[in-house]
């Protein structure tokens, strides 16, 4: 299950380097990740859990293996990595050209918004992130 | 009745021109103003008015005199400009070392949470901005 | 001339109001204004000028009329409001369904990148942005 | 070899879940960073080394362990984690009051600008990050 979104590095993601800010490709990962979940219809605010359960990341991480600038036209690669009983994992591959220049991780808990602990992914998202049979 | 309030622009504030982006000033200016209204007393989640009142941004300006880059230390000048019946305008002025580089402007308006309708400003949050005799 | 850009309000363009941080607006401006340029065939970086002059932006506003929020589809209406000799001034209109969110101006000043004075708009980048006939 | 440094999460450090946007914290990271590099005397732009090598991010982590929210007063650590022959890598520790709640890392690579190949980290620079005797 891979799914692959189109933006631009923008001239607000660069730094006085001339390149991309290593804190900006974060936005491009976010805008493919919602756009990855509205195409397998998952949301983190469906009815049927988001007065139950948050959806925090506890943990991120990228590689940054070839340099970004304004007018690049990137695509990035999201994938359903792992997924546990109460967290799962979404990685990101960022394509320029036929080159991958960054490739990121991102894990995101459940938790249960009245006792703010760590709790099952609910069913529903569970089923939409899981590998089509 | 100012206040100046001292940071530094950093590297994420900046652009592939070398200079600071012009968007980055906002997060300086706002700084300043929740550093300038914690010394004035003033709070907009104030447990006396927080749950009744919001206090959106209708209009923001800012002219850019001078550029500015990664390492310049600034001051910005927080001024109340004008006290309306349900809004009021802040002006931020930024100096580096003895030179104005920006200057900007922000119109706060009250809105009553229930209604979604502009509201008077809360009497205490009033008095705290209101210039001192 | 006018040109329209579609976008969405990202989760990272909020703040703890729930609503879209005023300053978030700016990444969809500029990003609208790349493609309106893109568009009509001009550039700041274009071989013919972009070793003499720079682009700063000297003078920034918006008004915000009604909230956005995290997945709310934009269009951001790009056009050029005035031309002078030495600077140029984009409006910015949002939509989001058939209503008007906000209403921004930006003011491009053309500085001679020896100098570091004002200098005349490149004929080039004129003819672009010029009503066409 | 430690370090701390105080700062503030601002409201545009929010996002709509009512606490901090993960990516917000490399913000608050590279102040403290660039502070820690002031104390020790050690630069990126440094005259001896700026016009040879630049410092490239090659890789970034972040574990968030506690929520932060607006208003929050914290001090990140920064330490140098490791040193090898042509990169090193800091490590981020968040306090709010007595408790850590980030853990970060940053791999910072030395490449001469111009064979964009990776290099030695300068001499200077080493001497300024080694722990001293």
């Amino acid at each position: 299950m891979a799914f692959r979104w189109p933006s631009e590095i923008r001239f607000v993601d660069t730094d006085a380097s001339g390149r991309i800010h290593y804190s900006a490709i974060f936005r491009h990962f976010e805008a493919a990740e919602y756009e990855f979940l509205k195409a397998i219809g998952a949301s983190y605010w469906d009815d049927r859990w988001t007065q139950q359960v948050s959806f925090p990341r506890v943990h991120v991480e990228c590689d940054y293996l070839l340099p970004l600038t304004h007018g690049d036209q990137i695509e990035t690669e999201v994938a359903v990595e792992r997924i546990g009983t109460s967290s799962f994992t979404f990685s990101y591959t960022v394509w320029a050209k036929a080159q991958i220049t960054c490739k990121g991780r991102i894990v995101i808990a459940c938790m249960d918004r009245r006792t703010k602990q760590s709790c099952a992914v609910p069913t529903g998202f569970l089923q939409a992130i899981q590998p089509q049979p």
